[in-house]
């Protein structure tokens, strides 16, 4: 057996999503094995990163500045909210530039298998954007899973009543999809949501 | 995209065994989420890592004390050497429990492929044990691949001057292999060093 800190550093590591004990093991001897060249850079900036990193108040991004970068920004629209399920989503959209608004980020999904619940999620801080009158357009941008849309459907139940115009990514057939590899229901849903190119 | 001092962590955090970019990304929110419950334990492992571990400049193994716990004990046969192709495999046999010995890792197998050599290995350092007698016997626990096997020939080579007995690791059916499973290699091996039990 390797030393006491060496397994408990196995321990944490291994909670880490995408790690387990044999992985963590192999990072930890990784680490030990390049000192100068990996493991004090890392630990700087796993530092920095715990030390300067916080949750924007407004929408629930991580970054250095409160409020964050997107929030921040005077050039964006802010009346269009996006609403995603957690910051990687946040980060994705942001990564594929096609969005000039802002965010909401709910910090999960409803789940009754993960007894997760409306009061869970960031769902009043979004009621009240809307309520405000500061929201014109709320476009929901969850996963397009069971919990996901239930999700969506429980957001626009909820935001109806508001003065606020609410839509959702569209659906069919993502780019560099061949049809005989896509399963059934996006099949549908793209026959179904077929677009007039006449 | 998110901060710079995000992306120079992910950035690190991808360079490690089994980790990519998007899971570093994902093990970074995850760790902003909880910040006291994990990433400050987390930061705390492994800077008391970082700072205490060093190699055993004896069997090269990685331990708070030098020498190792494995070398400082004197209930060992320090005669009797294993000698692994890095750390991981040291602890495996040392979870194992099987082996009351001492250790050499060499820190890698003889490869042309990626350019290692016998002078990039601790070899040196075994022949030296080997010829001030103070070991009895050597026994290779190398992998069973072609690069731990031409490794393991060439050790015995140098090795066969000195007054040490060499062994190495039987091959065959691991525990609980159905043999419909196992590759060919391992079934022919199995037969050649067939055990009498009548």
């Amino acid at each position: 057996m390797s030393a006491p800190e060496i397994e408990q550093l196995i321990h944490l590591l291994a909670k880490l999503p995408s790690f387990g004990p044999r992985s963590a093991r192999r990072a930890v001897l990784f680490l030990l094995n390049k000192k100068e060249s990996h493991f004090d850079p890392l630990l700087t900036a796993l530092k920095t990163v715990r030390d300067k990193i916080e949750a924007c108040p407004i929408c629930g991004n991580m970054d250095t500045t409160v409020p964050c970068a997107v929030c921040a920004d005077a050039t964006r629209n802010h009346g269009q909210i996006c609403v995603v399920r957690d910051v990687a989503d946040l980060w994705a959209l942001e990564r594929a530039g096609v969005f000039r608004g802002t965010y909401h980020v709910l910090g999960g999904v409803l789940s009754a298998l993960d007894g997760v619940g409306p009061e869970d999620l960031r769902i009043a801080d979004l009621i009240q954007k809307a309520a405000t009158g500061s929201a014109t357009e709320i476009i929901l941008a969850l996963p397009a899973t069971i919990e996901g849309q239930t999700t969506a459907h429980y957001l626009t139940d909820r935001l109806k009543d508001f003065p606020v115009k609410i839509s959702a990514l569209s659906r069919g057939v993502p780019v560099g999809g061949e049809l005989d590899y896509l399963d059934d229901g996006t099949l549908q849903m793209a026959f179904k949501s077929r677009r007039d190119v006449g």
